[in-house]
């Protein structure tokens, strides 16, 4: 199977059918692989030939799937930028991995200079939505014929993703076409994807989470909807509008739809199938989606970009908070069909079931490597194994409970303390909107737990209740020692996982802890 | 994604359920586990290395499916043995592919010698049912220990599977360990294959269709119903007993189960997919099976060994009487997301839309090539298609209507018959001087052989003479059912080639059939 093969398919079978939709544009099977043989054919004539990388710094639309497919098509290597990097990060990237193509939406055009200056071997920049530039997206597409598609598959490059690294610089995942040909046929039996589905993309797609659903979605020429970014009120509306049947989230971001003043006037009744992934669902926030949301299958998904994403599953009938299968619903589910995991010891030696340990991942998914760094990816797959840094034990049904990453973890005396257990705790208050706990530096106990909570609107929250709720439900040593009520959300990733590192940056420049 | 890995994955994820059913017998996932990796021990003490082949006379139970995982389990090579085939059809097969050892069922010992006789090159057989045979098969297994699994992938062959030759021998289909990677993740999304599933395997498994179906019910880790051959009675009994929810038949065996007498006292509610092959829905057994059946969702598939098997799907929402998709219900359905389709003329030009040319395909589902057959390999997939030799139109929306046969080929129930296979066994009568042998319409099994025959001049030769003779060297299945000898040569085009459709038209005026 070939992922670009999906663009003929679409022609044979839905000719006249919606593949993209954004706002108020459309654009049919047969429109999409005109405008992607085209761009096609004008990246061809600037020289970009099998292997080459092309970039591409834009929020999601249209010219994003058509980037995607117009580079497969001429054998190049997508490079997806995030956009939440400062110009350093990005002219680190870039120079790391030398595309000879970058393009650029309108949204970014002021950074277009500093990244030229910084990336000397940038030999074409293509400016979204600027008619007088010469290399004007539009106008190259309305210039240049189409060309034949090149049919890489297998081993051949698809994709450069960038992850932040925890430490250090940001690494460059290599995934080939055949670890996204798994992942796609992987996610289209794991979260039931049809024909007859329409899928909303709100997640950026410069993520593998949303580039591989991308992905899934066009291979089944399903009807994607395209949102530029997340914003609740207009996933609401999308969904409402398009009657989507799919969507992909993160508990944050249910959390923030389910609160939006908006919700309760929107239908929803088309919504079938919500994945979520980046942390287990806090049991409040289930207890509300299933009473607010009735219709939903919900299931959690657990991944990495080294992953192409996914890895594990659990499916909709393990998310009910009653019963036999509720035991299972704090976990990330079992291996996805393509997927090998074992949990083992710093040894790399299988651990029994029950013990905690790394989990370690073999299949098709597993990345190519990191761009460049042979020594980091010989370690990473040392024994033909991925290495995630994630620590977790393995019940006797093959279900995977992450007790937390492995460098998330904070040392205070002699104790270990998993943040996930404590934020899960705090979770519990009825008071409570968002939270994440974080450990700040102390000269004796090396770290203390220190928590940063959101209330929900127009409630009274005190540091004194949140302490004294955790005292009633984990051990004291777990307990936050300081607590910040903050009324603004959460700083977000771009995978909307909580911004950590810059919680505890605010912490320390507020003389906490 | 190994197709072995399965077994490892059902001892993970779901030791104590059951993997397969035969009767009152049930093998758990761990049972199945052990009995596979012993078997894999026991063979690879008769020597049985990387690429050998093993060879398998049975119907269908435990053995046929430990058959498939163990071979695969030290790299070899299954040759599943089509049960209805003459003794000297089976010696052809197996000196053609020269398996190292054969595997017997109880049924067929009385045919043992005759096979033994007939191919030397057999290292060993091995007996299942016999506590006296030195080779027995439980006796084997309780004896070895288990084995690693050789995780063969990719190009390596899983199994060679004989069909029906147009020019009179069996040719012997290579099908690879990705060939069945991408049948197994095709039909998981095509046909809704899920955990919960319970399979009911009455097809015989050394058909593609069978054992194909079998490896994808195995990896979602379903559970297994195993019937030892369709029987009506049987067939309905499983559904009701094991609640059965899948079940694969072609038209004629869903005319037998509608007509069952027990049909009607059946409990047939836990039924809810049927896919169906070989032929098109009669519109009237249709009307029948929606009106009876109306829990179920019929599916239609085409395909053949050649694709492992399967290259379609028409899914259930146009098995409709009217409306808007009816008019897609004489189709054989839309390439499935792994293949990819096109119409072509005889220099293997792509044709217009509405055109009637020969079905081509291309996809990794598509064999490695003929045993041994280099030339006739470069021929069927020249140009990198595989040349199906069936005639068909394609619509505007990539349906694909069903015209006739290149190949001249007869589907009498679930099997195939190549005429020029018969043809061939009739020459050899010494009173033929002509023959054609063509396919009639049957109620019940679509089509049956009807044979004309021009007996040498002066001569006298009866209907039964053919028959008889038929039988002593081909397949039961394979045998005229009528023979008309007439005495006028028979009609040939300006070609010189024998006119089947004169033959038929003046067949079916006659009354015959």
């Amino acid at each position: 199977m070939y992922l670009t093969q999906v663009l003929d398919r679409g022609v044979q079978l839905k000719p006249r059918h919606p593949a993209l939709v954004c706002g108020t544009q459309t654009l049919t099977w047969t429109a999409l692989h005109h405008r992607v043989t085209r761009l096609a054919g004008a990246l061809q004539a600037l020289g970009v030939t099998s292997g080459d990388r092309v970039a591409m710094l834009a929020d999601n639309g249209f010219p994003y799937v058509e980037f995607h497919y117009a580079v497969a098509w001429i054998g190049g290597v997508i490079v997806p930028l995030n956009t939440r990097l400062s110009d350093p990060e990005l002219v680190y990237i870039l120079n790391d991995c030398t595309p000879m193509v970058l393009l650029i939406g309108p949204e970014y055009a002021g950074r277009r200079a500093a990244l030229a200056v910084g990336c000397p071997g940038l030999q074409a920049v293509i400016a979204l939505g600027d008619v007088t530039d010469p290399l004007d997206y539009e106008t190259l597409l309305a210039r240049h014929a189409p060309v034949l598609d090149r049919r890489r598959d297998g081993q051949d490059l698809y994709a450069i993703i960038y992850t932040g690294g925890t430490t250090g610089r940001p690494k460059g995942v290599a995934l080939s076409h055949a670890n996204l040909v798994a992942n796609t046929l992987a996610l289209i039996s794991v979260n039931e994807f049809t024909e007859e589905m329409v899928y909303l993309h709100n997640s950026p797609l410069f993520h593998t989470s949303g580039s591989a659903r991308l992905l899934a979605a066009v291979s089944v020429l399903a009807t994607n909807v395209i949102l530029p970014r997340f914003e609740p009120a207009a996933v609401l509306a999308a969904i409402t509008r398009h009657r989507v049947t799919h969507i992909i989230l993160v508990p944050t971001m249910l959390n923030r739809l389910l609160n939006n003043p908006a919700f309760d006037d929107c239908d929803l009744s088309s919504l079938t199938h919500c994945v979520y992934g980046a942390s287990i669902m806090p049991e409040a926030l289930l207890r509300r989606a299933l009473l607010q949301m009735p219709g939903v299958r919900f299931a959690h998904s657990y991944g990495m970009t080294e992953l192409s994403p996914a890895a594990t599953s659990l499916p909709a009938k393990y998310h009910v908070l009653e019963g036999p299968l509720a035991s299972k619903r704090k976990s990330i589910g079992q291996a996805i069909l393509t997927a090998e995991i074992r949990i083992a010891d710093s040894a790399d030696q299988e651990l029994p079931r029950g013990e905690v340990g790394e989990i370690q991942v073999r299949g098709p998914m597993v990345m190519q490597g990191y761009w460049g760094q042979p020594a980091l990816t010989a370690q990473t797959l040392r024994g033909g194994w991925m290495h995630t840094g994630d620590a977790a034990y393995m019940d006797g049904d093959g279900f995977i409970f992450l007790v937390d990453r492995i460098k998330d973890m904070i040392i205070t005396g002699a104790e270990n303390v998993y943040s996930g257990e404590v934020e899960n705790a705090i979770h519990e208050h009825p008071k409570v909107s968002e939270c994440a706990v974080i450990g700040l530096p102390h000269p004796d106990l090396v770290e203390v737990v220190h928590a940063v909570v959101v209330p929900l609107a127009g409630v009274t929250l005190t540091e004194a209740e949140i302490i004294d709720h955790c005292r009633l439900l984990i051990a004291r040593y777990k307990c936050p020692r300081s607590v910040e009520i903050r009324q603004t959300p959460l700083p977000l990733s771009g995978t909307n996982k909580v911004l950590k590192t810059e919680l505890r940056r605010q912490a320390l420049a507020a003389g906490t802890g």
